[in-house]
């Protein structure tokens, strides 16, 4: 399917609000019709199945630029105080992390100014493995968004999509961040892709590796061009492989300290 | 409503995990069926209005000891490098954040061990705000327990109960944290409520305070039982006052940093 094509299908499916809340409410009407489900709220009891996207964060997981990304000093001890708590030390892009528009722009939004009504939205999971494993700098670039709404249907305004790469599983190598000769060498988006997605009213783009741009970028494109735009994206995700292609929601836990350009945060999906 | 009585109503309202499954299925077709709502999941188009509990952390949060919870230090330009990013220190216990078991346990579990199924779950909300306006250290107790499950009906297993005592208005005074004579005074839960609580199989209690336990509490008797029992408690949540009782879904972003007793969390209810 040609750009023009994608892009006007997907607007032609794309829902008002009002459109939404209506609908919710027959959904609504329909679980207590079913009785069994009165007693739970509606997301509760939906779909069922909580896939946890988050790295654990320790002083060992790779980071971008090499120096440990969290670092652990007693504050309290339990055997003093009966309670325990540390003082962290973390730079914000570690772990599986959000990177807010101020990360690239003087002046964007802060990871504590996102709209929270973004945090929560449908994902798509572009798998692009194959070529992946063929080429440790692969893109996921706009023929892997066609080929994806030609078998999947359309990207949803709002929604954010997740390059899936396969990297996860690498994350207790070194080939996770560089290559043999050690160089950078991992896979990201191409702006090709992004361009098409920003066109699309995606909120957000995700990786399951260090960076939103390939390991061999020269100049951060992705960066430059995403979030300047007021939208975010996501880091270093987990268990991609455990979702479908699309019908999962996501949840963002992006932290919220103010003038954050972004963070550790808690992301989970639910089928 | 006596206690048993109480206890004995919520377990023959449980729902097995396949009810909510053939439940959740049929509310999917139902969605399905509506049309206008196949483009996006179901738990994406469910309910829509996304309130965020989360304050803003900053250097100026109220903290339980007094320190700062947050400082910044640059360690990447936007004028030198053409991007930017903060190195932080952070006390885990500041902000909207989670206590886990291992912050009054020994060898309790970590932020990082919860069971991510345990943080998407039901959300309760028991307004003790009457009681709290006309004594600082007003105990949320079983009698609040019992009138909220007769109005209300039951607290689902797994649930979230929340304690809305309106402290959230006074985050920017001193009153949040002390009483005039500077004692710690603010509302906080009994264990009487969370004793009951606990055999009801609730997942996590929370409030909207800088403690579990009340300020003038000698002897953090609810931290104490609540989470060595591998529960987890959420304090100083914002926005308790948009929620209805019953029927919201809660998010808890918690973090996922190794060997957490707690920290800053992303908390968001859907209704």
């Amino acid at each position: 399917m040609c750009h023009a094509c994608v892009i006007d299908s997907v607007k032609r499916s794309m829902l008002s609000r009002r459109q939404l809340f209506s609908g919710a409410a027959a959904a609504g009407t329909a679980a207590i019709a079913a009785g069994a489900l009165a007693a739970r709220p509606a997301l509760a009891q939906s779909g069922g199945r909580v896939v946890d996207l988050t790295h654990v964060l320790d002083e060992n997981f790779p980071t971008f630029d090499g120096v440990p990304g969290i670092a652990y000093e007693e504050a309290v001890n339990f055997d003093t105080s009966g309670y325990q708590l540390w003082k962290l030390t973390i730079f914000e892009h570690s772990g599986t992390h959000i990177d807010a528009p101020l990360h690239f722009s003087r002046d964007g939004l802060s990871v504590a100014e996102l709209a929270p009504e973004t945090l929560i939205c449908p994902l798509c999971v572009i798998d692009i493995s194959a070529k992946a494993a063929e080429d440790a700098n692969a893109m996921l670039d706009a023929a892997d968004i066609e080929a994806w709404v030609s078998a999947n249907g359309a990207i949803p305004s709002g929604a954010c999509v997740a390059m899936h790469s396969g990297w996860a599983a690498k994350v207790g190598d070194t080939g996770f961040r560089t290559a043999p000769d050690g160089s950078f060498a991992f896979p990201g988006f191409a702006t090709s892709a992004t361009d098409m997605l920003a066109e699309l009213g995606v909120a957000a783009i995700a990786v399951d590796t260090l960076s939103l741009d390939p390991g061999n970028s020269p100049d951060f494109a992705v960066h430059n061009s995403w979030l300047p735009g007021g939208r975010y994206g996501i880091e270093a995700l987990a268990n991609l492989d455990q979702l479908p292609a699309t019908g999962a929601t996501l949840f963002v836990g992006a932290p919220k300290h103010a003038r954050g350009t972004g963070g550790p945060a808690r992301v989970m999906a639910v089928i």
